[in-house]
């Protein structure tokens, strides 16, 4: 699917932005509607993140034009948007495999390309980036001024580290310019009122131009020095509320505010641009755009068009949605989020908290039913966790639903609003491992190490369906048992319906032995269990018998089973899908040094670095623990300690 | 010290804020001044935060006469505040032991008292907490209603968790009161130009009666239904609005706000509590105070009086600014920041970033020096962290100086921002281990266990003044190798001066054999090496020889000087303070797993707990990593080893 001249007659042409800037601004529209065309063709065939980067087409094109990329840097907030702007820098005919091993990332990302400036995984990091980029250049005393500019949409804005950046931005001398994609209505209603005549004046170059002169003038007076600048800005929101007659969040934080304005109208965007791009100071431009804009049946319901899978270009109907004839394995989040409904049927102080992924944690099944007991609280992690800790302190029984990685932002809030109290708060993450797809940013492979270091914390992963059941109904289910996490990924389960039955709670702290045999243990902890049960069938007909013990908990560790599984003396594997460094591997290796116990011991995981995109068996393969992996390293373990 | 009822006539007979309730209004003042000499009686000889208790007195009085505690729950932000609370809920005599082992801690902690609903050490938590709690007493109708009040100051409220909090205030119903205690001018220009006036018409029945009536009658219409309380709120806050021709940021998001007041005006803030107490809804109320109020020496430089140590009540002067005879030691975060100034004087491209800890981390002194090239970017750890990947995007060599416990609050940040794309960024992380008197919330006790797992960083904590200088030359004086994390304590250094000559970079990944001694191997990093050096001393007079291995890295780990360690096949100690699940012990551990290693290895450090107050060599015997108990440690692994 390389770039056809007659599909694409402009884009064809647009090898960088350079060639895009060469243009009149009239062809513009049709370089837009090209865009819009190649994601359709694309992203039918090769999945990927679809009406973000359909709703941000004249954006993206109205900056390469308007900005000189890469000598002015573009940050995008999480790299949803970002498509257009990948096939504008050179990087068209890469994206057949965009997401694929080997292939573009899905995301930003500066190992990637000079126009890739930050990266993007993270919702809300865009604006403190771009500040420290913007500082940087200010200090450097960069001629020519290098324009930095951050495109945030209105979900990410919500984060707290956007608003630290915001709450920053004035500090400082810099030429940041934050935009924001808004295609909700969720900011600020004052926003909504300002009118375009009203607009048009806080940008048009008359207003501007009077600004320049007060502040020129109040120089020569010696009225300005460094120190002053903030009453100066204050000065200037103060004119400008005169004119306007109105206030708004990001005038009272000291930021320009110029909008709202029509994201998809390409040549008001080019024209604000230019009136704004060489200001100083930090400013913020605010664009009204419409996801999945150009493609009906995206625009008409954005939710599952976000990231749709296949779909026929000319019906809009998704793979997805189309009915099988053979029952298909159930995910591990509708697993979570049918379990979950089953407990809040039964508990009503069972509430259900979500940081913006109500669907991607299936928390919405709750939702749909209970709508007052599930909080989605946007992109707020920190929030999410401390918001629950104040719950449970006050007898509810809150659960999380999180994906690993954004844990991530929510350590301390862990540790300092939930475990050092005790507090039943259950965290229920998902995405936990490789995720495949997503790639670098998205990988949930830190967590058992970063858990297993909090005090007071049960720490939990389930190797099948069945038991994430059993862990829920351990965790949420029964008398409070202090903070509890369980972790489980992406992807099916080994099961296609939900049982009648309600499980039984597990045992804290009790794991189990899955197979019988003399020549080796492995142990595992979570659903990476079947690739280790797949390696004991291959080993077995090569005359090696291993034993399987599975941990279900990571913390309280299971010693009695260690114990087992060390009694023969033979060697020990140990196999999870998180880092190598402080994970069950290292539990196990503390234990046994705890102990005495001389077995050889092979810790097989996520090696120290960073993991790309691919399928899951790809990642599992290039990390070492997919079956085969796992069998060559419990044959050479047998044949070492055979030898001596 | 146990309270006198001379010395304080009225507080000593009260031994709950239900006594307190009993009082007339026209004592309140009198209970206030009798609190400030309390405290001052108490703090100038038993050390403690000052400055920000005694700024809050008459809003404690206040809050604990309006509000029925503790069955209505104030949340405090930040303890340092909270003396005062601590005083009227059956705390006084136990205060003498403020912030000692076995005493009082010196912030809120639910463990201590009914009183103290929520934990209270890293700032900016209070309002998702108190959030969680107001919603949880909603969803469970308790009768009478249960109030819930967060107090938060102006610093704290800067920080995103803040702001996350606020801005899902609105979302959910609940009777959230949050209470801003601002003794700065940092918040909003605009909210400084309300008056008196019209803060008093909006807090007045009468408005609230318009209000309410405008409420009851769109009810009856129908117009009201729970998804259009948000518009209703809007209304409310457009009626208002009308009336007093302003907006401001709180309003902007929902959450209706009075004042400003003034914080030292008991009557006022009483009648106000009275008014704005049965209202619905999340509301803020902001109150001017002044840090230090009702001690001069305090209100007139309130920085160092934050935490003055020991003072004469007399004359104000403080124990710490006598000068001493004999030269006393450098504390670590003087040896940091000395050389931190050395460095940029050297280097233009060397920027330093603090979170509201310039002071507190001796980052003050480059800050004196090179004003512009030193950013306090308030309490927003994550943004500090962001803001510096920015910066070190561009080109600049930024170091961010931070507080062990407070970078829990930037993981993401450092594994997404910073550790993915190997920015140089370095962090110089102070109070790392124990940290002494502030306590459970505040050691630093995580960090090399969390860091450890992070891809692309160096990790890294000196044994000594002169490592640290090295380390620092390595990690920023060079040409850049990464991101690199340098931990080290509170306290002093075994230095009185810095050394004139420029430090050798010290090899990355290299440590470093101090002792030597065939019976035993004692692995340590960072600063408890001085512990592990008393031991072996000691060891040594009972016939036992031991080796010290000092690591000085983490990350990369030093394998070869390992592999000398365990040469001689003798026991094997670690020792850190840090939590012994991932950190050095772990390292240790899974290195001998996989090379095969049988040496006995005992791995000492913080156990998998929480750990109070009390003073540092306190709580080293408490955990175990004193030089007494690695004494032990080593003399029962050489007698197990040698038995065997």
């Amino acid at each position: 699917m390389a770039t056809n001249a007659d599909r694409y007659p402009l884009l064809s042409g647009i090898e960088s932005p350079a060639d895009l800037r060469a243009m009149p601004e009239s062809d513009l529209p049709a370089v837009c509607e090209e865009i819009r065309r190649f994601l359709i063709d694309h992203l039918s065939v090769n999945p990927g993140h679809f009406a973000s980067s359909m709703g941000a087409v004249e954006l993206t094109v109205a900056l390469h034009y308007v900005f000189n990329t890469p000598y002015d840097r573009i940050v995008w907030d999480v790299g949803h948007q970002a498509y257009g702007h990948k096939i504008l820098t050179g990087r068209r005919d890469r994206f057949v495999d965009n997401r694929k091993f080997g292939g573009l990332s899905g995301f930003p990302n500066p190992d990637e390309s000079i126009y890739d400036t930050f990266m993007a995984g993270h919702a809300s990091n865009s604006i403190s980036a771009a500040l420290g980029m913007a500082v940087a250049t200010t200090l450097q005393g960069e001629t020519p001024r290098r324009n930095i500019v951050a495109v945030i949409g209105d979900a990410s804005i919500s984060g707290g580290l956007a608003f630290e950046g915001i709450n920053n931005a004035a500090n400082t001398p810099n030429n940041m310019l934050v935009i924001l994609n808004d295609n909700d209505m969720s900011i600020d209603d004052n926003v909504g009122s300002l009118n375009s005549y009203l607009a048009h004046l806080t940008t048009s170059r008359p207003y501007n131009r009077i600004r320049y002169r007060l502040y020129r003038l109040l120089r020569r007076l010696h009225l300005i020095s460094e120190g002053k600048k903030d009453r100066i800005l204050r000065f200037n929101n103060s004119l400008k509320a005169l004119l306007t007659k109105q206030h708004n969040i990001f005038e009272g934080l000291n930021i320009r505010y110029f909008g709202p304005f029509d994201g998809h109208d390409i040549h008001t965007i080019v024209r604000v641009l230019r009136d704004i791009r060489d200001m100083d100071g930090p400013r913020l431009l605010h664009l009204r755009t419409i996801k999945g804009k150009g493609y009906a049946p995206a625009e008409s319901n954005p939710t599952p068009w976000h990231a749709p899978g296949r779909f026929d270009p000319a019906t809009g109907a998704r793979e997805a949605e189309k009915k099988k004839d053979t029952p298909s394995p159930m995910k591990y989040q509708d697993v979570f989020g049918h379990t979950l409904l089953e407990l809040a049927r039964k508990d009503p102080k069972i509430v259900a908290i979500t940081a913006a992924m109500a669907s991607g944690t299936s928390i919405s099944t709750m939702q749909r039913v209970f709508p007052d007991r599930v909080f989605d609280v946007g992109i707020s992690e920190g929030h999410a966790l401390t918001f629950a800790g104040g719950l449970a302190k006050e007898g509810m029984r809150p659960v999380v639903g999180i994906y690993s990685s954004f844990l991530q932002r929510a350590y301390d809030n862990l540790i300092h609003d939930i475990a050092i109290l005790r507090l039943p708060v259950t965290l229920c993450i998902d995405r936990a491992g490789l995720v495949g797809e997503d790639g670098v940013t998205h990988h949930g492979i830190f967590d058992l190490s970063y858990l297993r270091a909090v005090p007071n914390l049960i720490v939990a992963a389930p190797s099948d369906a069945e038991t994430l059941r059993a862990l829920m109904y351990a965790a949420i289910g029964s008398t409070p048992v202090g903070p509890f996490a369980i972790r489980y990924p992406r992807g099916s389960s080994d099961i296609t319906a939900l049982p009648c039955d309600t499980p039984e709670p597990l045992p804290i702290g009790r794991g189990r032995q899955l197979r019988f045999g003399a020549d080796a243990s492995i142990v595992t902890i979570g659903t990476i269990a079947s690739e280790a049960d797949a390696a004991i069938r291959s080993l077995h007909s090569a005359g090696i018998e291993a034993a399987h013990f599975d941990m279900i908990f990571l913390k309280p560790l299971d010693t009695a089973l260690l114990d087992r599984a060390a009694a023969s003396g033979a060697p020990v594997i140990t196999v999870e899908d998180g880092t190598v460094n402080g994970g069950l591997g290292s539990a196990v290796a503390e234990y046994f040094a705890e102990k005495g116990y001389t077995n050889p011991l092979v810790c097989l995981g996520i090696p120290d670095r960073y993991v790309t995109q691919g399928s899951i068996a790809q990642l599992r393969r290039l990390c070492g623990i997919d079956a085969d992996s796992i069998a060559v390293a419990v044959r050479e373990a047998v044949l070492k300690s055979k030898e001596k």
